[in-house]
């Protein structure tokens, strides 16, 4: 079995300079959902046939293995599949795909290609309540299939039928060679028609099976923004179903934005206006707060997030606490029971079991042992304006507020630093080390006052 | 009049470790919601019907007055209701209920238990566009209730009944406990069936009044992750509808959530995003910018609260300014025309009328008299590692930046501290008090060099 | 062509202080949404009948060429308009609005302006699933309007009628001001009725035309919170979804909310939870994270704000990168390229091209140039408690983490401020400039304690 993924339309309504097979659902190109799904049906080929933002659509999609053909001209729907020809190969079935219409299940696809098994055009319809501009679906008087009517071809009869064309199909490829040698553009577009394909294949007298996907939305595809969003909150809305299903609680299925793959384990809850992108593990029992993104991050079991987190790139430990307004950026590791507070930010940076940043602090490319108290206001200061250190804060110290720790530099074991110092060199394990001026109190000072004008 | 309350299943489909009738509501356990509206009807009694997770429910509901009766084995919802029975005691109406049905109107159960007045059974129903699945309620001629049809025993004709059983009924005491005795497991199932009563009651002359409720959703149970979504979101917009109609304005009652209480005065506005939990009140004219996340607060008239602020056990004046970004912790008392700015944090401390912190600050166990000027970066070293110690500042301090506050100590009044200070002792009041270094310029220093490789 | 606008009514149900009209839709009062549609036909006049909330009517509408009547007692929509016409001058046509319906579009008015011809009576009907409530349109065997009949006058078969009464209309000046003398309070309510004219019209033999909106909600009115937020999210939808018809990206249209004019150049993205108020204009490839908030905001081309931005009176530069967390207040400037990183407020500053502050600062009042850095924790102290003033950073000034600078003040061009320094006085340029303490470590010293009890 082979796969054509027609991709060379212009998708003018989208009003983007992005190609509008390379419009986004989820955070991933619609071509590339479609060409995902397709791997799972193992075709012996896959050919895409670009078009419009060729050059765009060629350096997004990389995989080595894809055949491309390019359709210079847009001459219809035939032509395009025609342009894909010299790239099949073979007997065996063709499943023809669009790159626009990205949420088709691959159960739906399996069952096509089951059902043509290189015989018969498989052709997936769908019922439509106001099925108004679509090809519809005429029937025989034994219920067969004989030919795709287009809306405005269609008899005021034919109008009224609800079931419409998709699209999708699946063709013996002898056949679809042979057939589309003989399309014509004799219409009213000058345009080569693969629908036309049906009538010639009742002609030769192949079968021609209809299949209906699960849902609708198999079905739709893109043509501007609102559908593009339309396609969009479906799919969240499968994937928050999915989720549900497996166990996790949401508090609002309509509020969450998973843009990648989410995993959880059991007794996961995640409250409403989060989003995942990339890559996402929650260990069991954790608890993501409102309104939290995360980004290829890795949380285990038992850690509470508070509201308005943002994590990326990360490695949380267990029964951590984090946030509310925490920040953890890329390149972090927490160990356990690690408590990262509000308005801190921590970048490139291990911390070990059961240390503390509770307030207004700066982590970077730190290396944080165990229960270490970082006090409100502490800096790393790692970057001189052309280079960046490490620092480095053994297993029990206390680092004072507002304490600047200029790297490199290391905190022994067990050390005290005292609020406000500047610490430009090591601090020795167990001691109190500071850098402070006395406190004085300036005799017969007088406040400013308010400037007139 | 006594209650009965089934909450024994497991809810396999949950898929938690968390008992069925302990996943929650707005934050309350099903079976909490339950007992809350029955004790609303003043019940002579409530026994509870435990079974999977009894420890994890005894130990989540700990009201002493109720009683529990266990079911060891699940065998339906007769056998449930039998091990209640010696708890119920005299006569009167014995009310059905379900941990697993949470959002019935304490009205509904009103009028079930009137419409019962001990004599009758009074059944709940429902009509459902789709019954699919439910018991049929079958009537007679004369449109008296016959009997319930279960979905797999019905006929044809049965099966396009809309109207269904609820599983809620009111029963006269004497009567059910006669009809229980007489229960028999002879069915596919091998269950004793509750709803097999009511063909007892039937056969014994005892009239069954259908009963309705207002609308579908109170009789809706949840036995998964999707069902108990769907019914968060109809509690959080009949919340969100009752909040409207008292004259709040919600500027998106879909994204409004409130677990709790939340009580407002009039003229209050909700931007959207924003979560409730606990007992919250706003006084007049409060508004609340979007995103913010509010726990056990009071916040008194007039007060304005910026997108993104997350206040917690905390009671907030008249005609504050809080946020954006602004963290207020427990413990924390703000006076009249108090401001609090982005990245502040407060814990556990009182501030007075007309004091303000705008910037990047950690007040914790501070005492903050009225007009106060706290400055940009301003720390409250409360913690020395071992104790936490208070700070007070007294009316018309003014705190310079980046002023580290050594707990305790206090600033007296009209005390100037200077930015940059390391405060480690009191401040007098009205003086200027610093610990400052002189600046200087290193001669001929040169600029560090982005290293090789 | 003269505009009549009722807005006299008190708005009981909406429980609320302020005027019915001047609830707002989208932040803009209901009344000056009508008042600025009304404004689009380019009207001779424009007269607002007021009543409850009057004062309070009139100080929030304080356009100098509107004409206003007052509405002493309610005693009805007739009354109200006999309360207009001294204030209605000459011949043409009069369109009679009402303060609380504010969605009706420009168009559908305009069509009622055409088809009066100041010689018809031009009457907005719209059909409705469920009319009851509603004043019936009652049509002849011809089909032409012959009167309004109200619910409870109603025959049975009258109230089958789906076509009701906007109480839109647009009326021939000189034969309005003849049936308005003529209308009597002879009802059930003892009020004057303005529908009572259609009947008028049809006896003297004046066309009465009925036209319909595009959409019902044209015609919606506002009478509690509920219906508010009702028409807030249809407002908040039709505005979605004009975006998305000019190529903008929202990732869910359910969940924007635009308070103003939002004008987007292509290609710009928009994702969930942001709110826009004012004018806020974004650039070619603009990106928008999730939960942001921006109000008279300027963004240019390609910059990227990343989640939690809050945004106000600011031009932001192209290439910009800003967020998470940041915060931008009112007279701010960003160059290309500037990065603004989290916990980091910019109030009132101009930043150059390539200057980064990327994490927990303060720039309020700063000039600061190209190419600048600045460290983590820096703050300028731009407030003496009485007055302000500002700090200049001049090109690639690199200020080390938790630097105060006491303004006024000047960096020098290429200076290097150190860490913890505060800078009191201007530093040279080229420099390195500090004020630091020796650290010390304290022999001996232990840790403080747990106290008991």
């Amino acid at each position: 079995m082979q796969v054509i993924i027609l991709a060379a339309g212009q998708g003018k309504r989208m009003r983007s300079r992005l190609p509008k097979v390379l419009q986004p659902i989820a955070a991933k190109a619609m071509l590339r959902h479609v060409i995902d799904t397709a791997r799972q049906l193992a075709p012996q080929k896959i050919c895409v046939v670009y078009g419009h933002g060729g050059d765009q659509v060629r350096a997004a999609i990389t995989d080595p293995d894809l055949a491309w053909a390019e359709q210079a001209q847009q001459l219809g729907t035939g032509h395009a599949v025609q342009q894909a020809m010299p790239a099949i190969t073979g007997d065996g079935a063709a499943l023809i795909l669009y790159g626009d219409v990205p949420l088709t299940r691959v159960e739906t696809l399996k069952d096509l290609v089951t059902t043509s098994a290189g015989e018969r055009v498989a052709l997936l319809t769908v019922n439509m309540d106001d099925p108004k501009g679509y090809g519809r679906i005429i029937r025989g008087a034994d219920g067969s299939v004989q030919s795709i009517v287009e809306e405005k071809d269609a008899t005021p009869e034919q109008r009224l039928v609800q079931e419409v064309n998709t699209g999708i199909l699946c063709v013996p490829v002898a056949k679809l060679r042979d057939w589309l040698s003989r399309l014509s553009n004799n219409n009213a577009q000058g345009e080569y028609y693969l629908t036309d394909i049906i009538a010639m294949a009742v002609a030769d007298g192949v079968e021609v099976a209809a299949r209906q996907p699960a849902a609708v939305w198999e079905t739709l595809g893109v043509n501007n923004k609102l559908q593009l969003a339309e396609l969009e909150r479906i799919h969240q809305r499968n994937i928050a179903n999915a989720l549900m299903e497996n166990g996790v609680t949401l508090i609002d299925p309509a509020r969450i934005d998973v843009r990648g793959e989410l995993v959880c384990e059991p007794d996961v809850e995640i409250d409403v206006g989060c989003v995942f992108e990339g890559k996402v593990t929650l260990g069991e029992g954790v608890k993501i707060g409102a309104h939290c993104v995360l980004k290829n991050v890795t949380v285990a079991a038992g850690t509470e997030l508070s509201p308005f987190c943002h994590i990326e790139n990360a490695d949380i430990g267990i029964d951590c606490t984090i946030g509310p307004f925490a920040r953890i950026r890329p390149g972090t590791k927490l160990g356990e029971d690690v408590h990262i507070g509000n308005f801190v930010e921590v970048k490139n940076s291990q911390i070990a079991a059961g240390s503390k940043a509770g307030h207004l602090a700066y982590l970077g490319d730190a290396d944080v042992g165990s229960k270490v108290n970082i006090g409100a206001g502490v800096i790393t200061a790692n970057y001189d304006g052309a280079n960046k250190f490490r620092t480095t804060i053994e297993d029990e110290a206390f680092i004072g507020s507002d304490t600047q720790l200029i790297a490199p530099v290391t905190v022994g074991k067990g050390a005290t630093i005292a609020a406000g110092t500047t610490l430009t060199a090591n601090a020795p394990a167990g001691e109190l080390t500071l850098s402070r001026t006395r406190q004085n109190t300036v005799p017969g000072w007088k406040r400013p006052v308010k400037k007139q004008g």
